[in-house]
């Protein structure tokens, strides 16, 4: 998946990058739940990989990268564990789990839609699955914990995922390179 | 998936119809709990679709349907723009939400359970199958606001699902066409 | 499924287990807080089997072991009839929901991960997606009932988990039978 270390493999990079703001995200709010270690790891597992995971199931690819690919774990693990022994720290650096969200967000609606046109999905349809992937985290974390979901409330999360669609629309436009795959 | 305007498009019609009622329903909830326009639009997709996609999934139609045809995105958004912006008319004409549950988890019953006798699932686990998927849109819809899906409480919900498998099983038997797909 | 009665159906049988215990559990929640009859089967059927159809839709066993093989939907309907009618026999025998959990996850975790080996993924991730399964019902059943899952509170878990894990993973160095298919 990362064959070559050139242009191609920039959606993983962002890829990863998403999954460790969303692991951050989901570690802090089990920390902020009094998880224990196991239920943060878990949180930030499923914060970080449930959009990815979804939109994977979505296009066909089987067995998902998350599930098939030990970085996804790696660097899930990596960030919940780095929240919940260092809370104070990562908050003091990086406050507002919003923050975290709308970039994992901004983030999986590239790789998520780029992906999706790489699989043939039409631009309207390749849009919105990369805006469910990246609002799946964020949800799999807030109904992990019995809450609703930010994304139901929060108009942050429609521009970073406007931002995120114009991102992919900009880069096909572009003719550049399209799918993490 | 609608190439000839003729009997065999009755699925697709109903599995349309059915989409539309649970968007109206999941809007409506979200109406209630003071949604933003985006998340009542989540709320919709989510409630009408979720069903056909888990549905879909789980017999190896990937794309799913709602993910790969555009006619599901549009009705869901239709539905949830005319219920965030007309709130109390959409109320004032179908007024209780249940209904539209009950409607729309009868509808998903039959093209559930029709598409799973399509790909060669028995009898059983097919109205199994159209009674999941018939109930995953309200489930979604609940459990995003936080709260114990009305199925888990409604009897009316066991009426409506035999209702909808009793359609399926007579138009098996009856030879009518059985698929969406 | 089980086509001879041999060492290879041990997974088979296990899998049922799992799906026996934890369908009792879900029915048990659903009694707990007054679902009918159709919500504690609902439950039961959740709980018994989003683990399993989770590990399948994962590794690309389409349909799902639970929605092909009727033993399942039988099992979970089963467990929750008797846990319905029955409560405090059920209760008394055996008592706590915590304990059937992890059983549950631990018999989860080794048919999970022998049949993530079978499907050809590395042992780290198999290990992963047997855990992944294995908490998925637990999940499934709380995040229904708008709690927060268990597994994110209770260390058990994490024991139950580990102790499935090495069960597998000393299975698979004794080139013992792998996986349930």
């Amino acid at each position: 998946m990362l064959s070559t270390v050139s242009l191609p493999s920039l959606p993983y990079v962002l890829d990863l990058a998403g999954t460790f703001v969303f692991a951050i995200s989901g570690a802090m709010a089990g920390v902020r739940h009094r998880a224990d270690l196991f239920g943060v790891l878990v949180l930030s597992f499923a914060a970080a990989n449930t959009g990815g995971i979804t939109r994977d199931l979505l296009i066909g690819v089987v067995p998902p990268g998350a599930i098939n690919d030990w970085h996804y774990l790696a660097v899930s693990v990596a960030a919940g564990i780095m929240t919940f022994y260092f809370p104070s720290d990562i908050r003091r650096r990086w406050n507002p789990v919003l923050l975290f969200d709308a970039a994992g967000l901004a983030l999986f609606a590239v790789t998520g839609a780029s992906k999706a046109l790489a699989h043939g999905l039409n631009p309207v349809m390749a849009t919105l699955l990369g805006m469910l992937t990246g609002i799946g985290g964020g949800m799999a974390r807030d109904i992990l914990l019995a809450q609703v979901p930010t994304v139901l409330r929060a108009e942050l999360y429609a521009v970073a995922a406007l931002a995120g669609a114009a991102v992919v629309v900009t880069a096909d436009r572009l003719q550049l390179p399209a799918g993490p795959q």
